[in-house]
């Protein structure tokens, strides 16, 4: 479990980044961005803690909002021109993190003996939580309600996880290695063919 | 009470119906549709549980996040003209969500022994919640800070839930149907005959 | 402490008064501006005290709610052309009230045991909470995380107030009072001379 830190941490930075990216478009101060920065990298484990009625993580173990401010400054001060990134770089590193935060969110949720259809649902909320909050407060429509096939990993992902512990008594690192493992392929498929499904639209809305 | 569990399940799927549709004009993934529409449903009480400190409902009893997936999918699978539904059918099926929200929100607050204020608040809170998270991630001004007589038609249904209970003893069940009728009342009024009230704007705002 | 408790009432008011002004701008029915104007005044000490695991603070003592509310039905009434107040009169109320927030939530956050940091998140998410929801239901990109030096106050502020007590020993009053000065002279400064940083702009964000 020592690795899952780790990829815990990598998660938390990667998504610390991508709000600070989006809040460079958009002409903030250094200390918005900081905050628009740290809300995207805490902010899905936050909604799901509270839902689940424990500890908010990051008041009880403070590392997560440690490295989330560190690298908002980090990111603040390096990153002058994200085009010079490589292309694939930040969705894959964001695969990677939303991977393990489903993870961790189901994980959390098993431990309070809840059902496996919440359990799936504490893992998307964490997975996606923070990116919600990021869109919104950027005034965007969070991208992972457009064509991303990103709820979509998330939701097959937690399930595979959920499902695979619960009915199957696979051992929970095992399920939870397993579940990481479907949220990334179908996100990194889903990035190198830009894959998506057939959006939903309506003729004529209500 | 057996016909109070019933309107719930109604005002749940009509939640999720209009989560559906507004995710329709915004050409959503199916499974952001899901998530959209889910968190339409549920948001309110939701909310309102946090606010109350009491465990949130759907983990208690994941009954109504089920109907709202379920409607969900199903809205998706069917719908795909809502301007073929008559013009009137949704708004009075969300007229009923949307009172029968109100009256469970006062009575869940008023089991809490709050005050009558904070009892009002519940209900609106239940009855509204959802719909603004629906709309600010859609990126739309909430409809009911707008135009509709839609947070009046909760305000005034909610408090006489919450005034004839506390203050003139009618039993809970009366009271309730009572607020549930006034609400109900106002926005099908409203609906019907296009109300609203005077808007409020300023020459020149600060 | 009879003071401080003039000063968040005076806090409540004027954030409900900006919450008010806002929905001005945006033709909305006056149910949906008191519902505004309540959301900004008592949003920032909500999301702190559910973060903190403890009772909502209108829940318990529902004087600010009533002062929030009583504020915006006397705004709606009395105030239909704010260009005739003098233009720094909000901005400075603003300030106030932002500063004494700002105190409350780092005073309430030490008396939960928490460390530094969060205290200070706590400090700079009571300040700001009220109004990143407000501009978040109004349609508009939060003012605090454009270049106001709005966030920038709230942290100095915090940080002053929880360093000073919890590393320096000085008195949990002298220290909220030093925290609440710091913020209070950032943002009356940066509003004379019309301060800002350099604002964060990215060449060409991914």
């Amino acid at each position: 479990m020592q690795f899952l830190y780790w990829l815990d941490i990598l998660g938390t930075a990667v998504f610390a980044i991508s709000g600070v990216l989006l809040a460079g478009k958009l002409k903030m101060d250094p200390f918005g961005v900081l905050v628009l920065g740290t809300v995207t990298a805490i902010g899905g484990g936050t909604i799901r803690d509270l839902l689940l009625d424990v500890p908010v993580f990051w008041i009880v173990d403070s590392t997560d909002l440690v490295i989330a401010i560190l690298t908002c400054f980090v990111t603040i001060a390096l990153v002058r021109a994200p085009a010079k990134l490589p292309r694939w770089l930040l969705p894959v590193l964001d695969a990677i993190g939303l991977a393990v935060f489903v993870g961790i969110g189901v994980n959390k949720a098993i431990g309070q003996e809840v059902n496996v259809l919440i359990a799936i649902c504490m893992g998307v909320i964490t997975g996606v939580g923070g990116g919600m909050i990021r869109d919104t407060l950027a005034r965007e429509i969070p991208m992972i309600l457009r064509k991303e096939v990103y709820a979509t990993a998330c939701i097959f992902g937690g399930a595979t996880h959920a499902v695979s512990h619960v009915y199957f008594d696979v051992a929970q690192s095992i399920a939870m290695l397993l579940g990481i493992t479907v949220t990334l392929l179908i996100r990194l498929t889903a990035i190198r063919w830009k894959l998506q499904l057939p959006t939903f639209a309506l003729d004529n809305s209500a």
